[in-house]
């Protein structure tokens, strides 16, 4: 029984089994499906990772990290016979620097706990998507989340000063450092960020903090055309100046359906226009930045770059506004079934792309409802498809509808999700043979025995 | 002779050899050092990049690319029996895509001109040092360059959107998307930004650019204690909310002799502190944003948060300001032998540790001047060190005064410069023995034969 291997190095406590194991979960998106693994052990300390992994690198038993399993690709399946270590006994935040507007945490520290914590220094993480009341920084980490505010701050890459993690055969590679520019070699916690878990475990990890913002303000914009969505996207990041946060595009039928469930997300603007458009700016003077906005507004309005808008005059408006925008389950909740994609393109390219996916989608037979949104200014839209049935035929059929024309126009299969096992048959879509040639060497440097996440990203 | 081998591959004109190669030099920082090598190179297509690296990886010939020849720590030396591949005619702007806020360059373009071009339209890109005259992409990409303006907009990294290279066997790894999102899979082109060149040889790249700003202004302020200046940049960066784009710290007696050399670069504060802060924030309204930052200055004053301030009320001044702290020639000029150097460390304890280098470098025999300053808000300090002689000796005591103390507290013997070959027998204090394992794994396994750059980061 592999789990008696770990108790030399590991508590009864930290090491679940057999009947332990009932109660967990693989993937929470679908609870249904219940964990199928060896043993579950809980780790407390990046010293213990590193002994398990030696454990495990001795006998090649195959590991699985868990975090807050909000991934959405399947990077956390398993299959019965892995070691599945989780985080959630490294849950420690170990200093919040003020002044180098840094935090230190363990890997299983809660993203809006991270958030709590450094707001209460009037400092801001300002990573931020829907699960962040789950999701686990070293999974964040992983999968290099992206979310509502890449914009302003970047994706998961651009805020992380210090990482560490652990490899195949348990060396800990350490480079816990707070600071912003350091060219010493090779940036080799690049190598750990956005690998989902295939080239070491992050078990660490220097958060870059940004000076919390005082003020924010947001609305919701009407258009009929792509491209005044563009212009006005240029022109309120050129005017904002360092404050536009979000830019999120929502299509009509999307809006629609988004905004008719209930009085909380009730439309703010009505149903006369083709595109939506959500912007937010975040400042550090009340009065004089919800003044600039409107102005910005009424003069997009008077100049006929846009048709109508409707800005939030209240913090509650505000979270009625976004409720909007984040909360998918207005879209899912009606589907049969629902497949989701995660696509990235050309900010100009995207209004013909998605005019010509809802037109093809509409000639597949089993597809029942077709909801484009997403963060148009990161070039990322989101499809969530309503469906009657889950043939895998039907399901090919969508993926090619979406996925087929990437290729030709520069686009990712995976804008912000990752690979996991439900795009690998898609990656070679958006990556040429010999980038993946060069990821499998890595890989096999890294982890010569495939240990880490296996059959995640690549067979 | 190995000049004819690629007789076949590119024109006469993109081959110099022997008495071609009298008047090129290895390193521009000294201009006295002529070039020793095989041969030049001039290929202008990553094709013909590719067709070099397959013969020189057949014939096991050493490559080392020149760009600009701006870097500061020997990473384009050469030993003469290395073939010289440079980059001054992969010099095409391929492409500005105004709405992607993305511009597509070779490897061969100068900053300058990218600045340029990007400024025709609107736009910026964010990067820039002094050397940006001379500098090209490539070699900004392969170094990971910082510079003035990371503060607000990163490092080279950051502003990377699509990146190709050519591996040392030929392969070429084109990873050239416009999309700010793109998790699938392992993000490859991270291996070729800061790894100088010793991974592969970058020839084109997607730029991320900016909406150009509107307003800039900039402020010397005066201060006599560091914690002081600490307070006085989170104050900055909360209240201007996305615009501040330099912070800037020059101690005392350097801000003594780079104010003293012309009337260029008259002092526009007294020499009554202790600490001297250039401030530059970026905006897109001339009046408000004028205004804003005089209003922040002056409750400063007020509150004694600083003790004195001055700020640029024209662009002529703002351009007066910067001279002072870009030309570092005041500085070198009166030196009759210099040392330079670039450290990072966490921010709240950069004014202990210069101090302590201040009094430790003035015990030094030999040491005639010392100069600190440096983008503090970045952790990253410069000194500028004047010596009476070039002994070995000296150069060592004066390294590890500076040096040896950073390991302790997490600091980098390079911010921004690199390792090159000047500062290999530091790498071991700032990074761990797994850490450098590792860096020398990934180059074992890139680059078998060692033939990208050799010598270069490790031995």
């Amino acid at each position: 029984m592999s789990a008696a291997l770990f108790k030399s190095i590991l508590k009864d406590s930290q090491i679940l089994s057999d009947n332990d194991l009932k109660d967990r979960y693989h993937h929470i998106w679908h609870m249904d499906e219940p964990l199928n693994a060896l043993c579950v052990l809980l780790p407390s300390s990046t010293q213990e990772v590193s002994a398990i992994m030696k454990i495990c690198h001795e006998h090649h038993l195959p590991v699985v990290v868990h975090g807050g399993l909000t991934n959405l690709v399947g990077s956390t399946e398993t299959h019965g016979n892995e070691i599945v270590i989780s985080t959630e006994r490294l849950n420690i935040i170990e200093e919040i620097d003020t002044a180098s507007r840094a935090m230190t945490v363990q890997a299983g520290v809660i993203l809006e706990n991270i958030h709590d914590a450094a707001a209460a220094q009037n400092l801001l993480f300002p990573l931020n998507f829907g699960a962040r009341g789950s999701a686990q920084i070293g999974g964040v980490i992983s999968t290099n989340a992206g979310g509502l505010r890449v914009l302003k701050y970047g994706m998961t890459r651009q805020l992380i000063l210090g990482l560490e993690a652990v490899l195949a055969d348990g060396t800990i590679i350490s480079s816990m450092k707070k600071i912003i520019k350091d060219n010493s070699a090779y940036d080799v916690k690049q190598l750990f960020i956005g690998s989902e878990g295939t080239l070491g475990i992050v078990t660490r990890a220097i958060l870059k903090l940004e000076e919390a913002p005082n003020s924010r303000n947001a609305a919701y914009v009407g258009f009929d055309s792509y491209d005044q969505v563009v212009s006005f996207l240029k022109y309120m990041d050129s005017n904002l100046a360092g404050k536009l946060s979000g830019f999120e595009l929502i299509w009509r039928n999307s809006y629609e359906q988004m905004t008719s469930v209930s009085d909380a997300v009730r439309p703010p603007l009505p149903y006369d226009y083709k595109y939506y458009v959500l912007v937010e700016a975040l400042g550090s003077h009340v009065q004089n930045d919800h003044a600039e906005f409107q102005t910005l507004l009424e003069n997009a309005l008077e100049n006929e770059q846009i048709l109508d808008a409707v800005m939030a005059q209240s913090s509650s408006d505000v979270v009625w506004f976004f409720r909007i925008r984040e909360d998918v389950n207005n879209l899912v909740d009606f589907m049969k079934h629902d497949q989701h994609f995660d696509i990235s393109l050309p900010i100009p390219l995207i209004g013909d792309y998605i005019a010509k996916r809802y037109e093809s989608l509409a000639q597949i037979n089993g597809v029942e409802q077709v909801y484009a949104f997403g963060h148009v200014a990161d070039g990322n839209i989101h499809f969530m498809i309503g469906k009657s049935n889950l043939s895998t035929d039907l399901k090919k059929e969508i993926d090619h509808c979406i996925y087929d024309g990437l290729q030709a126009i520069g686009g990712s299969v995976s804008a912000e999700h990752g690979i996991g096992t439900h795009k690998k048959a898609y990656l070679e879509l958006c990556r040429t043979p010999e980038e993946i040639a060069l990821m499998k060497t890595l890989k096999a440097t890294m982890d010569p025995n495939g240990l880490l996440n296996p059959g995640k990203i690549f067979d």
